[in-house]
């Protein structure tokens, strides 16, 4: 086994760059602090990870990070620099693992004395991934067919209040929605089996619903049931899904962990939908934890069709660029032809409506997205369903090239939710 | 189901601090940006998140994170207050499950425009979580059991060169170190099944070196014995692990999640050895992610027997204060009698040696702890028999109240290793 495994990373340091990117790889590959008597040349050779670039970036006047150490001998305020660091590993260190990747590139490193910094940027996985993981299993085409919407990104809502509807009032609220025209509803994340609401009988009074609606119209809008829970548990849910002739499970990505997941891929027969509540964490520091770009690879190999991207002019504190860098990566081939490239769907959400709708197809040139909307759709004056329309009219504007203010003239649903949502 | 959940939270923020904590509990409970047509004020009443406790710390000049907004109607520079607010949730929300109260405690939050720093610092899980969660199997006492050590820390080491030896290389290193009087070896995190170095060939071969030692000398140190991967790979691992006479397997946390550990806890006969390689990710901004206490509560709850804390001293970012502090969080009870504690072992390392014992037995004030030692044992000049003898007599001299400087002048291994460990 020959394949390698290369991560890029986000540095700042006290020290010179060649050291400091020489102490990560040791760290991370054959090395302690110091050279033991069983680590040979040889064994070096063949197993110690290689730095394999560093680019320079600039200097800070203050360390991101506190705890950091200088190097040995040097006194006074030091010049820290920062840099983009590539390394790379043999396969054979770790093998075909998810998991023990996560310990070799994200692991001790963060907390390694050299660093003021240190931020995972991107991972690129060998194509021998594919032997072991399985990838989306639906993503962006399996989406698209189980809603049978194309030509335009699915339009989809979550259910709110995020926690207290009782089973029968949460598939009431799906009815309305359906009824409106929405292709997607999810749970909330933070209702998944609350004793309140319990998954097994809201799953069920919830596909009720859009069975008689399916039924009825030949329509089958998508539903989210949040599984999120312990392994037998998610498994079992799942299965109450696929009975009641649900097409898709939520899973909140960072509460259940990639072993997980794994298990649910190789048992799901529904779309997996990935919420990355608690992604924060990891990113929202500019000098530590890991780019959405490394994240999602993770996810997208062990089975995630759909993952949440945040939406232009969101209520959060992530910037547009940002946003849209994380969904064009959905979208992007992990792996060259004829390998499977793992595309997954990117889910727009957070103060979502008709108006970030032109910017958000100008930014993402593709309308392989899944675009949320609460207040965007019920908030609409003349109600939910023209609320939908509004959506609708918008994109169909945006792949016309036309501005939404024009189309609006003769769209009337899209100009009450200019009026209403232009603030 | 009258019980509540709490937890305590570090804000930084430029709105009122009434304002911001209730923004946190609105989002993560009832509330979305806002209030919608079926959040009545009954519901309010019932699931919203209550604001327990808010206790101003004092105020910051530039924010600690980027891209927090401020208040409506603010201009100019704000002054950004930092306090500590807890939170209480009905349990009715989100039930007894540990990723599902992951998802609420430590969810979305992070990313509220409010907020330019956010840190998760404590959690409080009412009792009825142990009647689905089974918490540490072993724990310090079943440790102690397990490795007959009693009225001492257990001592340590860990595998080196982390990668690259064969199964062979291991199991003769596994020699020397039991031969020299190690109670405790492990895998490194890097090390689990690379394929030049299969688990199910290389824990047979240690396994049967320590079971001959066990047969000779009566004593059987503990193999912590890296199983981390999928969880079929871990069940099967941790099988073998018993059939060969094992006491102990050893995870990397972060790599596995919570309902993979919870699965494991469930199936396994032998003690877990928790390794939190990426806790830097969580921990090394004070102004984002999760704090050791809360992250150990978790993972005790899920069943871990021990779990890593770092060094006094150690050659890594974390200051001792900090790691003291997490020693003595996993030796707290979680919950009061009759209820079980769910004590664990903490485990010290990184730069370990003779030399911090005196100061570690003061701070900590127990010996029930996994005192970790590589070079501090390897790099003895009288051989690696005398380095564990060094630290048997540092931890005597410790519990004795002496000097180690007195108690090394009748102690030649001692003597040896404060020579060369003086540094």
């Amino acid at each position: 086994m020959t394949e390698r495994l290369t991560a890029r990373y986000w540095i700042e340091t006290a020290y010179p760059l060649e050291d400091a990117a020489a102490i990560m790889a040791g760290e991370q590959s054959t090395g302690t602090f110091v050279r033991v008597p069983g680590e040979t040349d040889e064994l070096r050779e063949r197993y110690a990870a290689r730095v394999e670039k560093i680019a320079e970036l600039g200097t800070v006047e203050a360390p991101s990070l506190s705890g950091s150490g200088m190097p040995k001998g040097m006194s006074g305020p030091a010049v820290r620099r920062t840099a983009e660091v590539t390394l790379s590993w043999p396969l054979e260190n770790m093998g075909v693992s998810l998991p023990n990747v996560q310990a070799t590139v994200a692991g001790n490193l963060f907390e390694l004395k050299p660093f003021s910094g240190l931020k995972l940027l991107d991972i690129h996985f060998p194509p021998s991934f594919l032997t072991k993981y399985q990838g989306p299993q639906f993503g962006v085409a399996g989406t698209r067919r189980l809603t049978g919407v194309y030509g335009r990104p699915v339009i989809g809502t979550i259910l709110k209040p995020s926690v207290g509807m009782s089973p029968e009032q949460t598939a009431a609220q799906v009815k309305m929605l359906i009824e409106a025209g929405v292709d997607f509803i999810k749970d909330d994340e933070l209702q998944a089996d609350g004793p309140h609401c319990p998954f097994e009988e809201r799953v069920p009074a919830v596909l009720r619903v859009i069975e008689e609606f399916a039924q009825a119209t030949g329509k089958r809008p998508m539903y989210a049931a949040n599984i999120t829970g312990e392994i037998d548990e998610m498994l079992r849910r799942h299965d109450l899904v696929v009975a009641e002739g649900g097409t898709c499970v939520m899973v909140s990505m960072n509460s259940i962990g990639l072993p997980a997941m794994a298990a649910l891929r190789r048992h799901t027969q529904v779309a997996v939908h990935g919420h990355r509540n608690g992604w924060g964490m990891l990113s929202r520091s500019h000098a530590v934890g890991m780019s959405f770009v490394a994240f999602q690879k993770f996810w997208r190999l062990s089975g995630i069709d759909h993952v949440h991207v945040n939406g232009l002019q969101n209520k959060f504190c992530e910037d547009d660029a940002s946003v849209i860098a994380s969904a064009r990566t959905c979208l992007t081939p992990m792996f060259p032809p004829p390998h499977a490239g793992c595309e997954i769907l990117p889910v727009f959400s957070s103060g979502q409506s008709a108006k970030q709708v032109p910017d958000t197809y100008m930014a993402l040139g593709s309308m392989d997205l899944l675009y949320a909307c609460g207040g965007g759709i019920l908030a609409h004056p003349a109600g939910p369903a023209a609320g939908v329309r509004s959506l609708h009219q918008a994109w169909a504007a945006a792949a016309a090239g036309a501005s939404l203010a024009d189309y609006a003239t003769s769209h009337s649903e899209l100009q009450g939710a200019l009026e209403t949502f232009a603030s």
